[in-house]
């Protein structure tokens, strides 16, 4: 049936959300209740949205579609436009979901249903959440490789003619381990072609993206970022304004709030995002520790298979570098603070953390060895020397010109209300929970307000005084203040011994 | 913080939807973007919804917490009321659904905390999608008495004060299988205390509420139901007005959609309903069949032993009889067609289907053998005998009068659009689908057009010739008689040797 397009001023966020009036009879939207999704059509265009009834006639006539925000925008249709709305037809892979849920071991081909449907969104969320748990308690390698395949020829793909594309990821979860901002700038200044696409927080303090953002602009599309990438070499933004991957997006909406972070969840992800980035070399930060996503070394081992047979399958050349995750690295963790000491190692700098430097070097390193002309252990050698001359900070000074000023207003500045969290008594810090600190960063206001975070004053090993502080808390908002400072003061996440 | 009640003129369904301005600083609504719902306290009492932004001050001011349909009518105070917004805690049970997605195997605490948030619909869909395929891929029969046991103490508790309460049920899948129609009147003109709460349709054509509502109205609360038991011994009620395991509502709102239907979550859902309902006896109809939810006598067998054992565990005497779910039973599918199917067996009409009247004589013989004075073996005799006399036809009239009058319009009279599907070719009916069937009558608008359906004119066995009628359809709305048309058309749902 037709019925003409009313914007309504309702920010649904991601859910394409179609209000109908209780009186658009020809429709009985009673019966379309939680049941399935409607197809609004317009030129050759399909939109999938949920159905909700509104008596208002004001708000909603009979003859009118309401749209929310987000599927207005996406629709781009002006408001009168008339359009097509009907009864979605089932998902083709609604087959392949029952099969998962079924137990079964899904076929390259079934696997191609569902990320198809993924990318139209024609899944609910308990649907998408239903196929994440499925996949949760059974998948083999091969899926693991459908899956990614599929999710990178889902999006954009961008090509560099090049043979050598290098990028550097970390699969998360230790805060201020801000190594990509040197990392790239060094392989970059060593000549290597860098374009790096990173992410924004999800349930850390801060994403690389989050922490960039402070020194430049990084929502960049990518002819923008084909730009900077040809004039310096490299890149560093935030990889979702350039659609890699999309699917990816859709599967995290739902892993976040389940707290779902599934080896071959994570495989798909990383590897998928870094096929679409024509990425041809990858090398991968894998920090194990008590606190971090990878608590023992066989699971770590387990999560390294399963990256090296994806990548080898896909044609990546993967390394994946052990690393230690036993506290946070450096000592800001929260935008501002964690870009604070990326410069501070790249100038130099005598209070500059070490571990933070030392990390980069190494990781450096590694991937500066790709370069057939540099020799087997020459690597951090070349990056330390990068570092010290000076050409790695112009390097990514550079790279942040060309991307275009931060949009963030107060930009290094910390948060103006800090408070210092004392130590409860004497002793030697044996441990430092990189789970507690992240969410007292987060509390304090990272990555809303760049300049809230903590900076940390002792580390593992040191001795402390009770009274000394162990680290300083930075907050904006007076609220996110009191919270972060009563949550430290319940348990600041330092093990003393 | 405090913000006033602006009841909305929309109806989201099933969820709390709270609309907040973006100008409400003090809750930061963009923070709460997916990520956990918020809690709306007034009295004593709390609610919780999910939250959407408004950006039409017309719509929601900076101090209003916009209310939609159902959350407006749930927290029930006036519009203009002061109340309280607060982001909601974390649930209780959060742990528990980690550990379950994790492939653990949950305590009875854990469950309990589970049940405990459904309970309070303090979980989203995706979470509870992530739990029921958790459970759906290990689940040990501990854990569903368990469960059982915590979704019947979760809503309101019927108690009867007799020895002998019986119950009958059916697991559902086999249409026009409205046995329960004649074999409560049956009971209850035995004698027996029969005090029968029962569905509408999930995904069938009717539920036993649908079909009993074209007699009688059915939608009664506690009060009412337990004077229509005192006055006749028996009631046919739809069970959603007595807040009876209100939690196996919420878990089907879910398991519809995904088309989940696994043993443990079957023999939660029967048996809490019936523990909560103050049930003593069951007499549980299970059918098997190619086209039916058993497909197998093996899964019968297994599905036989979990109702057996929480049954037991739970003090409730229940008695699992298999039957035949080879073909529909009966002649009508839909609300109206059933009805007069029932009609005509407690009538003793020449017409009436001998395969619906000898399953009731069957399934009501099983019952009034639970009857002490009642010789093994001689219920069917006893059934039959009360049918012939017209005892139970008055039981079942006596019933409907003390309900109420049917608030259906039309009531008995089928869909007058009518057309009939002929077979294809000469031969011998081997199947009629379960499934096929049931979907064909949806289509023709049953169970929310009441006289929509269809009338088996041939069944298992018969010889049929080309062109000859295999059904009828009937149907009120004309884009539902096309569908339902075209379906039939394209498959007919007989196989023909």
């Amino acid at each position: 049936m037709q019925l003409t397009v009313r914007p309504l001023a309702i920010d649904t966020f991601r859910e394409n959300t179609l209000l109908l009036s209780r009186d658009c009879r020809a429709l009985r939207p009673e019966r379309l209740a939680g049941v399935r999704k409607v197809e609004i059509q317009v030129g050759g265009r399909t939109l999938l949205a949920a159905v909700v009834i509104c008596d208002d006639p004001a708000l909603v006539g009979p003859g009118e579609a309401g749209l929310t925000q987000p599927a207005f925008r996406r629709l781009g249709v002006a408001a009168g436009t008339p359009v097509h709305v009907a009864p979605a037809p089932p998902p083709a892979g609604a087959a392949a979901l029952r099969a998962k849920i079924g137990g079964a071991t899904l076929t390259d081909v079934q696997i191609g249903d569902v990320i198809h449907d993924l990318a139209e969104h024609r899944w609910s969320d308990m649907e998408i959440s239903a196929f994440l748990v499925a996949c949760a308690s059974f998948m083999t390698p091969e899926e693991t490789l459908a899956l990614t395949r599929a999710m990178a020829n889902a999006g954009r793909r961008l090509s560099w003619n090049r043979p050598l594309v290098a990028d550097k990821h970390c699969i998360g979860g230790v805060p201020g381990n801000r190594t990509s901002l040197i990392v790239a700038p060094v392989a970059a200044a060593h000549g290597l072609l860098t374009p790096k696409t990173s992410s924004r927080a999800i349930t850390s303090p801060a994403g690389t993206a989050d922490t960039m953002e402070v020194l430049a602009r990084v929502d960049l599309d990518e002819d923008e970022m084909r730009a900077v990438v040809e004039r310096c070499g490299g890149c560093i933004v935030w990889g979702g304004r350039v659609n890699l991957s999309p699917v990816d997006d859709v599967l995290i909406s739902v892993e976040r709030p389940l707290s779902l972070d599934t080896p071959e969840q994570m495989v798909a992800s990383i590897l998928s995002k870094k096929m679409a980035a024509g990425s041809t070399h990858l090398l991968l930060d894998l920090p194990v520790g008590p606190g971090a996503k990878m608590r023992d070394p066989e699971a770590a081992r387990h999560l390294r298979k399963l990256f090296e047979f994806v990548a080898d399958r896909v044609g990546l050349k993967v390394e994946v570098v052990e690393t230690d995750g036993s506290q946070p690295v450096g000592r800001g963790v929260g935008p501002a603070l964690e870009a604070r000491d990326v410069l501070a190692v790249l100038r130099g700098e005598a209070g500059a953390p070490a571990d933070l430097a030392e990390k980069s070097v190494r990781l450096a390193g590694r991937l500066i060895e790709l370069d057939p002309e540099v020799a087997g252990g020459a690597g951090a050698a070349r990056a330390r020397e990068l570092i010290a001359s000076g050409a790695a900070l112009r390097k990514l000074e550079a790279i942040a010109e060309a991307q275009g000023p931060s949009p963030l207003a107060g930009g290094l500045t910390p948060g103006s209300r800090v408070c210092e969290i004392p130590a409860a008594r004497d002793g030697t810090v044996t441990g430092v929970d990189c789970l507690r600190i992240a969410r007292i960063a987060r509390l304090a206001g990272a990555p809303t307000d760049p300049g809230a975070g903590l900076d940390l004053l002792k580390r593992r090993g040191e001795r402390v005084r009770k009274g000394e502080p162990l680290y300083r808390l930075h907050a904006e908002d007076p609220a996110d203040f009191a919270l972060a400072c009563e949550a430290a003061g319940e348990d600041p996440g330092f093990a003393l011994a």
